[in-house]
């Protein structure tokens, strides 16, 4: 299971607004294939930081078949007018994940 | 709750052992006050890149009561000397627990 890891910059002031929105994009995010669980977090110490957290199935369900749906189109469309600037995105493999990922990886 | 997250970058080519010394630091960090839950994850895109979750309690048990601790000696003793400069840390609350948080400082 892939983690991906999105930092985001809403713009001052916005707060409210995009956490209202963000509540009505999750269900575009959960209908996506490989989807398994999400969570957003606010930075106790960055006033307009957030942390989005999704574990996928596998890194191309993110990357492939989410970012090539319509499903995110929908979760954009509500969410992506708040940001102030390109999240950072980047993908993390559990520790224990690896042997069995690497091994799947020489057997491919 | 509070979920630590710190960014780790460690000297090239040292993955192997700083991953056998993370093994043995975990104890220290699970004995800490107010610890609730961790993981260690390595990024796929960028080398040598690892991010700690980390749940809290309460942030001062990680700023204030960890770090103060043996606890936090003995971990860094273990893991520090992988580390290629110091960690990038910062804190996010859930946006559940916000509502609950903003109560509990106008209380205080």
């Amino acid at each position: 299971m892939i983690l991906e890891v999105a930092q985001i910059r809403i713009k001052a002031g916005q707060a409210a607004p995009f956490e209202a929105a963000y509540r009505q994009a999750q269900q575009h995010l959960r209908a996506a294939e490989g989807y398994v669980s999400h969570e957003l977090r606010r930075c106790l110490e960055q006033a307009d930081q957030y942390l989005l957290l999704v574990h996928w199935r596998r890194l191309e369900d993110h990357t492939v078949g989410f970012r090539g749906s319509r499903h995110f189109q929908e979760w954009r469309g509500l969410i992506g007018s708040f940001f102030d600037g390109p999240p950072s995105v980047v993908h993390y493999l559990s520790l224990d994940d690896q042997a069995g990922a690497q091994a799947s990886q020489k057997l491919a």
